[in-house]
């Protein structure tokens, strides 16, 4: 004896996903059959949407209901600066803190050849293309500080020489409110490096 | 700007599952993008279904996809002893088990006076009507060893007293595999309480 058909079905869908186990899947199933009726409503099509409805603004390749993203629509916002960032979720991150008001551009990953990922293989050539056509000033390469985020970024910046664009990358350095103490000496290395004067 | 509607909707689903923040939330939805159709399909399916073809069996109180569960359907079980648990998943451990072959019965809930849980908003009833009417034998009292599971056991045996009934609980003790110098008192005590002779 086991848990009935439909539940056992929604634990295993449950563990498909990242960081779920076998106990929290079973705990998560149990507590959706407590969920309202209006909420597994919302949930179902969401569900059902969610494979139909969402695709890849054909400009940047962020995520959007539409084929123009609402960003790359925006006529305030200033388009001659693009934000290269991995995945579509750091664009709703670099949104969130509300200060950037140029445009995006969605890799889909980050050059990686011990795991064999080449630069044909994420949106590269699309960026490259819309630099050319566009009239962009400015790059900032917004990716993490790993060897695979320096390895696309200097790629990226090696692709635009001889063009009449600056490219950037964000500061890496010493996180607010964090303890100096505990901080590895690389990012203290990069945090002397990229030193700004204040007077 | 924001994430898709879609996405958002699937967010703040997510976020009404225990122990899911929003960080926890907006990961699962990004993953749950990248899930394959068919996956999606019995996902969106087991939503669809639970709450219509999910009841709870009319004798034990478990949940079961029929008015009576296959448990209590199973003819070769003993139906002359009752295991009390608190709620369905605990059923289910025990089924894991395996060496349980009687009946269960799911209270769905524990007496808490400071909770204002009184006897009646849990299965209770219904379990002394059962016991009344089947020919039982003994009833196991296998609820987690808190006040509110003393209370309710103690609770159960009152109501049981003068009938031809068999009241039992599961014992407290030492987890197997676990170092008796990292116990607590109270277990300890338990321990000792519930000592079984060797030989």
């Amino acid at each position: 004896m086991n848990y009935p058909t439909t539940i056992k079905n929604l634990i295993e869908c449950y563990k498909k996903l990242p960081g779920i186990g076998e106990k929290t899947a079973e705990r998560l199933a149990l507590a959706t059959l407590n969920m309202d009726d209006e909420i597994i409503n919302i949930y179902t099509k969401s569900l059902k949407d969610i494979k139909t409805k969402i695709k890849r603004c054909s400009i940047c390749n962020n995520l959007s209901e539409q084929d123009i993203c609402p960003i790359c629509k925006d006529k305030t916002r200033d388009s001659s600066i693009i934000c290269v960032v991995e995945e579509p979720k750091n664009v709703f991150l670099f949104e969130k803190v509300g200060t950037y008001q140029g445009k995006y551009h969605v890799l889909d990953g980050l050059i990686s050849p011990l795991e064999g990922i080449n630069p044909e293989d994420i949106k590269i050539d699309l960026l490259l293309e819309r630099i050319k056509k566009e009239n962009i000033k400015e790059v900032i390469i917004a990716v993490k500080p790993s060897i695979e985020g320096q390895t696309t970024g200097l790629y990226i910046s090696k692709k635009l020489e001889g063009l009449d664009v600056i490219v950037s990358k964000i500061a890496s350095g010493i996180p607010i409110g964090a303890d100096i103490d505990y901080i590895d000496a690389l990012t203290l290395e990069m945090a002397l490096e990229d030193r700004t004067t204040i007077s």
